[in-house]
């Protein structure tokens, strides 16, 4: 008797449940350089600043589904942002630095392709350069992640409905073409800016928005500077018009940025940005719950940030007291370099204290402030010694030094300057989120979407 | 008319699944130290010995539902073990360094002591010390964890069924009455090792088991030695017996010593060995699946452990080639320097080879070479300087040196000698698995199990 009205109400339920709708809307919110510790550090910086010990959940840590996920390439433990991204794109291990082909080079799709395939709007926005790793492995297909006028043309060619980041990093390479001029032949619209995006909008059949001046961090941010929820709204609103759905990628770029320049305080603030993009998916979920899917996961861990040195504990508010990032401060001490023959000691501790604190804010030992002198000497007051090099930024030695020591002094280390291979979180929720659980790998995770979404 | 179908199937589900029991097997396992690169670096350390670029999935990262768990005791942003048994224990934030009790120093009780209130057998198993941090965290309650002889004494006062694992540390402090004199009295039978409890367990009423001799690191192990599975096959033969369930933690200590002295070989083959009790607790569920719950978690992170080291790649099957861990390493040095009144270069030249595989399996570079030859001058040939102090280690600095290269060569990192805040993860699986879902606190594990096991 039990078992035939379980019967009964399994099959009455399946009948419903096919009467169930697939995810219209699909979020697909990816860190880059997110591992699982940046976003812990997040939360723990953000829990000491509110006087607690313990963690002050950013939103999408609240979701009801989470889990981790590897992100090993084809050919190498660690993977680098284009095999990342073309794993979380088309669901296919590749190796290092190819974008949208397999390992044997052949041109690979994504699930954005597919979603397109069926008449779903796609938008792919970015804090970083559109042409970057990333948003690249969604339309993209180069053997050489640094084919960046390429994989612009391959943009224009993919005819996704919406684009936003920062620039062109090649617009017009020698004899080719420029980009800015393909725009307007491939149907779409370019805004630069906010302003232009609202004047244009409703008339565009296809746009591409980038930012009118700089995309600077969040830390470095001014009134007025385009940032990444700007996007996410504008995205939003342009792909809701086409109306049927959309697919919307999602990319956090500059945490990766930060990562490489073991820059913390500028990394956990670039995490906190991409919460608001998540906020802005997770009140349009709230407006549309039974229509909504929204991943957060990230394409790998960027630093390999440790959360403690050796002291069982931790002091990451020491981090409120950076006011701009390590780049920003470089270009502060170039700048005093072009005013000035001789600057001195007196005015790099004030640059100093301004940037981190130091002095003012947070007391330094003197082994500290030793270093920071001796740095001062050798490159600032006998002009020796070269900027020093990350993936996407050249800094002072003076700025290098003084991010160490903020590190040392919030109990956090940065143990190298590019990627590892530590798993990175996902957070799913919405219609099909419950699909996301269990261990999985990074190219689970497109594939799973494309089959909730109906975009196979 | 859908609504009503969907309301009178939920119904008859409803009333169907009250009827569905509670887990009458519960396995609560812990690695100590066991944090999220562990257990990826483990997988891709076995994934490189079958020749692949990724992981070979350890038995619990197959399970289900994994997410990840935040480890902050109460008064510092990085847990010890003590604040993290507690919490996972008893489901209540602590300070550092104390057992059983809360932030004011007042007793709490864990869900080992629930159960056991139910009239549940209870079982705590470690391939540690048994009046460590972590087991103690089930039955004793010390504003000190360092009070070894009295956790000796809870642990007997709380009368569990069965404890099992490395002897006690303070078993008779001057003027006070032998723990070996109260076990009888306790009505315990105490066995030194398999055959021992072989030959009592039919008739015991309550046992504990130790090793007849050392219990030493799985890499280690000779035939003979006792291990964490052959722990847990006594505890859930002894148990079992008992007919009324039972609620069994296992903890897989080691790990987190091996973390401490940054000997990532030893450390990856401790998990390894975890995953045999694992494995037990799974062929245990796949009897009993309607009846057993496995959660397998950690209480930490230990050594800021960081899986490459800049170049985009993992070369870990280089690990394979570490014969000993760096504490028997530093024992054959002893054994050596008790022999002999001058040790050559060369015989260290052959014990490091034999010991890491350094010149016979692995190339070294010049500088490293030239750094094992300055540590064997200064520390060998010249006798001076002192052995390197970890949590759990004395090491001999030619051992500490020889680690350091081996993580070199296989591109790991070890950022520090203690705990970190990383995030740990969890895998759960069966009856009331499902509830181990979205991130979670070390303080809501315990308590989500007692309320699916029905110990509240």
């Amino acid at each position: 008797m039990k078992k035939t009205l379980l019967f009964i109400s399994l099959l009455i339920l399946s009948v419903l449940s096919t009467q169930a709708t697939r995810p219209k809307y699909v979020f697909y919110i990816i860190g880059d350089g997110m591992g699982i510790n940046q976003v812990n550090g997040t939360e723990m910086f953000y829990g000491e600043l509110t006087s607690k010990t313990g963690p002050l959940p950013l939103l999408f840590s609240k979701f009801p589904y989470t889990t981790f996920v590897s992100t090993y390439s084809a050919n190498r433990g660690v993977t680098d942002s284009a095999a990342a991204g073309t794993a979380l794109a088309c669901g296919e291990k590749t190796n290092n630095n190819t974008i949208g082909v397999d390992a044997d080079s052949l041109p690979i799709y994504s699930i954005a392709v597919a979603a397109q395939k069926k008449n779903i709007p796609v938008g792919i926005i970015t804090s970083g350069e559109i042409d970057d790793a990333t948003p690249a492995a969604f339309f993209a297909h180069q053997i050489n992640r640094n084919n960046r006028y390429e994989i612009g043309v391959d943009m224009l060619a993919a005819g996704f409905d919406f684009y936003a980041g920062d620039k062109f990093t090649q617009p017009s390479p020698e004899g080719k073409k420029s980009l800015y001029d393909m725009i307007p032949k491939a149907n779409y619209t370019l805004a630069l800016g906010i302003q232009e995006y609202n004047r244009q909008s409703q008339v565009a059949s296809k746009m591409i928005l980038f930012p009118q001046k700089d995309f600077p961090y969040a830390i470095d941010r001014k009134p007025g500077d385009i940032c990444l929820a700007d996007l996410t709204r504008c995205a939003i609103d342009f792909l809701q018009q086409k109306g049927n759905g959309f697919f919307l990628m999602i990319e956090g770029s500059k945490i990766d940025w930060a990562g490489h320049s073991r820059d913390g305080a500028t990394n956990f603030r670039e995490i906190k940005d991409l919460e608001e993009s998540v906020k802005l998916a997770y009140d349009f979920y709230r407006k549309y719950p039974d229509e909504t899917l929204i991943i957060v996961t990230a394409d790998h861990e960027t630093g390999g940030v440790v959360l403690g040195n050796g002291n069982y504990s931790l002091n990451l508010q020491a981090l409120q007291y950076q006011t701009m990032s390590g780049i920003a401060f470089t270009k502060e001490i170039e700048n005093l370099r072009k005013q000035n023959t001789e600057i001195s000691w007196e005015t790099i501790q004030k640059a100093l204290s301004h940037a981190f604190g130091f002095w003012s804010k947070l007391d330094l030992s003197p082994e500290q402030e030793a270093h920071l002198k001796k740095i001062y000497e050798e490159t600032i007051h006998n002009q020796q010694g070269d900027l020093i090099k990350s993936l996407y930024e050249n800094n002072e030695p003076i700025a290098e030094a003084a991010k160490t020591i903020l590190n040392e002094i919030a109990e956090i280390t940065w143990s190298c300057s590019s990627h590892t291979a530590g798993y990175v979180p996902l957070y799913a929720i919405g219609l099909g989120a419950e699909n996301f659980q269990g261990k999985l790998d990074n190219t689970d995770v497109p594939l799973l979407i494309a089959r909730i979404a109906g975009y196979e």
